[in-house]
């Protein structure tokens, strides 16, 4: 089995975000562990915001799943909002991990109240419902945007602050007691942030990874 | 703005689903009231039962929905599911209704604990996801299936029966107060079914095209 | 049917109130439809501030009520804190709306997060106990006072300033992305606070015969 | 102080029901302690099964509160809907206290999980309401009605008997470990019900007075 | 019966503690009613303000109730963190409050959203898991630290001062209606506390033994 | 690192349990991954099955946790219970992990209702507490017993059968749609008990070490 792969795929068209994924996925590759290789969705938008961007890639998604099937111990979608993670899990017995459950429920395990940081401010109320899906908004302190555009992102040191200073918010002002990245792709961030901030931090693709990693090597399957 | 129209969109490709849509909106038909027009999803499948079917009606929604905007006063999402929902209202400025949300919502005003008889057993942890993200788990009572093939629906009588045995089981095992028909279609049973029951029955077709039809006398739009 | 009327009635005994709600209701009124009485309800205090303000107008709503039960397609009780409504459901099998569920039940669908613009501080405690009671908890981003006396509540330019600015709090600090206006007879004001704050605000007694218009055309009774 | 009374107010009519619960305060009074008097309201119905029952009688409450109010330390309002509690609580600074709060918040001291006997089926809406606005629901395991009119309830031994087998459901099919009567005046059966299904339960009118004696002996007042 | 005690045991080692909560039990000592025993945990720690602190005391707790068990009719735990709650309860039939719960069930009868006013802030997430596992959250508008070290704690003025300051940002910010002071032997702040604030103010050590007293008059255990 | 330990904790002393842990662990042991050991708690009682018992292991594991901080990566407390977390996360930065909490989180990506397998009806109270402080109540389908002592567990053919007849009930009456196994050592029964059920089964030792595999790779520590 160990010859089969984690796909971890990145459903927007954006080749540095995944190359971010990538480079974040290096501590997990072991030698007796599932390969792991990433992906950018051909089909994907450059950037997922809305919900129809969300909404837009669940097709493409299950056509490039289906078509990984055979070669697959596991997938993993790399965008916080999860797409398709549903439709997903009817087309495979596989594990199929979201980033967004991830982040989330390893941040269960790190702290009391969790801050998440979103990158625009639109995302809000679709995170706030997948929570609330999840049953999981009892242990939401809270979710603030830094609210940089994809230009401004690409200035690490400005999101690290922006998200050092929202970070902050949601620890003295939400009680927020581990912070969980809102989206993919921020990794070589997380540090920084953990240090800057003094709380965890959580980086959803690792813990995507993470996540299915074992569930890979015992063999789960659903039904 | 009279001149505009109500779209009730039946997002799977049955017209005799449309049809019973269709007449079960008749008396919503007033003079000084919007006009309703039902319609079917041509790109719909033949019924919308898993999240992929759920999924794969978003685009196709968007289109149609993009391309009756200037001849729309709101628009009604058919499926229990209440699938595109919010990538619509992104979309437009117009009232979108989904008739899942004005069927739990109508229920909410007619009893304190509401069940929900759903078609097929496979819908019904899509449903929980749902009145999750919708913050109502509280009011929900339960919901347990018919589980009824599309031939075995044709047969009017035997589904009534079903159905009247599943919600007397809402009703005695979990508390139900008022019960909700989760699927579209079947407005016809709806009287006979709160007879045989003895509790509010909601139709959600009906309550979503009577949640929005004082909206748009209203004029509301979103900003 | 569509001889009788939805009674909608203000319990306080403020003829101004009533006035407001009336004309509030003009877009409602529609050939076909259902016609449309606003009443005062003579024995009412002269503003419902407290509980029990709310208590005492239970006993004269019933006589009231069951006074109009033969002409009557439906009731609507014109105050936020919809004082009597399970009561007034015992004595008459036709729809009994309040306007405070109304107007929640409808932000529901035009916003994830709600915030409620209350009248005075007094009053938030009992709301409080209401949501409760709704199960909608999950959904409420916060509810604030503008906290002006009847007096002041006369100048209208005064009032919507109020408005604005605790609408933008309970956006800005409280997540809010729909807002209601906890109180009754102020209509007029909801378009302009809906640009003021930039998110889509509900007048409740609009929602709530809106919200039972509907209900009237269907027949919907309970058992 | 210590002169002054717990008014303990039975709002039906029925003085037999008043004369339970006296009986069932005797171990509460004690030298020091504060004294105990039990009234029957005059202007009460006969029995408070329905909404209206429990809104009928908050005016008189109100009214006699306000003229016990010079030699009261504190009120128990003797029915388990708790009418009038937050009204009353607007007119005395003194302690006002609901067996139906006081049971339940008793109970959650003496099990994870709160089963409640309720007399009639149609009182179960109005308390899964109250229990609501207590914010309790996650502690309920249930509530079921023994079903039993008011001549029935005379035959005590029918009673325990009806009691001990809703009891036992409550325990087995729902999970509670605890219980509360959701009634007053039939203290005289708590220690066999709780014998006979084998975990603690809680006679309301009890634990209303039990929880208000603290209060007068500490002189908290609200402020 | 009556020859037996309340014990109510401080699971600190600090004497003055104990004499503090001595002190603010005595209008709970009367006549006819249950003596009141105040007992320092020689094995305790000078300070329980880690989880470990908590669950180190749950060993010599144990220990010392059942030593004390045949001369008690009642325990109740002097520390905010209930140490040992669940585990007393198993190895007593007799009533085991921890003050804790206490504080809270008590506050629930005072105002609608409770307050809590932590002495540091380590203590919060642990306090959160608690109000978690009594399934309160619902109720509570948040929690605050005074963020004062031991040496600082006796100087009872500046202790007030900050009580006060964050009671204040609780009421106004956090929207609390009723206060609890999450700590014991504070007693003598309370009505100072609650004149500063303005809400009502519960002290946990008193609620504790009023909440136990009329328990132990009724004479009701476990089965 | 990677030549530090996850040491897998087994709280009570019976080594065949810690045998059957280690067993059900083998596929999580790759060349490149952490080593993994599992350890007898000497200190122990021979089952954890009371509040007490959670309690008392509580400074015992302290001291080992300490003993072997210097050369671990990571601690899994192998007890459905998770005796002592949040003690334990206080002595150590490096991540710990309770197998109660491993295999809830683990079941929620896996179904929408989590259904339980407790060994003993008297855990279930203290289960729903921790599920309760998890925030995690809207997921829980339901809890129920085997209800087999200890000898009975030795007969593994008869314990599936018990598990399969409990997770069906569970399935069927209470809607889980997946199920974890509320024990420690039993991992031997997983593959036939889902087969048999027909929907996923979480064993949680291994879910628990398959959890923090990933972190102790990211070397993630808390600040």
């Amino acid at each position: 089995m160990m010859s089969k792969k984690i796909y971890v795929i990145n459903p927007n068209s954006l080749h540095t975000v995944t190359g971010g994924i990538e480079e974040a996925l290096e501590p997990l590759r072991i030698p007796g562990g599932p390969e792991i290789e990433c992906l950018t969705l051909a089909a994907g938008p450059p950037g997922i915001q809305k919900q129809q961007d969300v909404d837009s890639v669940v097709t493409p998604l299950i056509r490039q799943v289906a078509s990984l099937e055979l070669s697959a111990s596991a997938f993993v979608i790399a965008c916080f909002s999860d797409p398709g993670l549903h439709s997903l899990r009817e087309i495979t017995a596989k594990p199929v991990i979201g980033i967004g459950e991830a982040g989330i429920l390893t941040a269960l395990t790190l702290g009391q109240r969790v801050g998440v940081i979103a990158i625009l401010p639109e995302s809000i109320p679709r995170h706030l419902r997948y929570y609330g899906s999840m049953g999981l908004l009892d242990r939401l302190a809270g979710e603030l945007p830094v609210n940089l555009g994809v230009a401004e992102l690409a200035d690490r040191e400005q999101t690290l602050e922006r998200m050092s200073a929202v970070g902050s918010v949601l620890r003295d002002a939400h009680g927020a007691d581990v912070l969980v990245m809102g989206c993919a792709g921020m990794a070589a961030l997380r540090n920084r942030l953990q240090e800057a901030v003094g709380v965890p931090v959580v980086e959803p693709c690792q813990a995507g990874v993470a996540m299915v990693m074992g569930r890979v090597l015992l063999n789960w399957h659903s039904t």
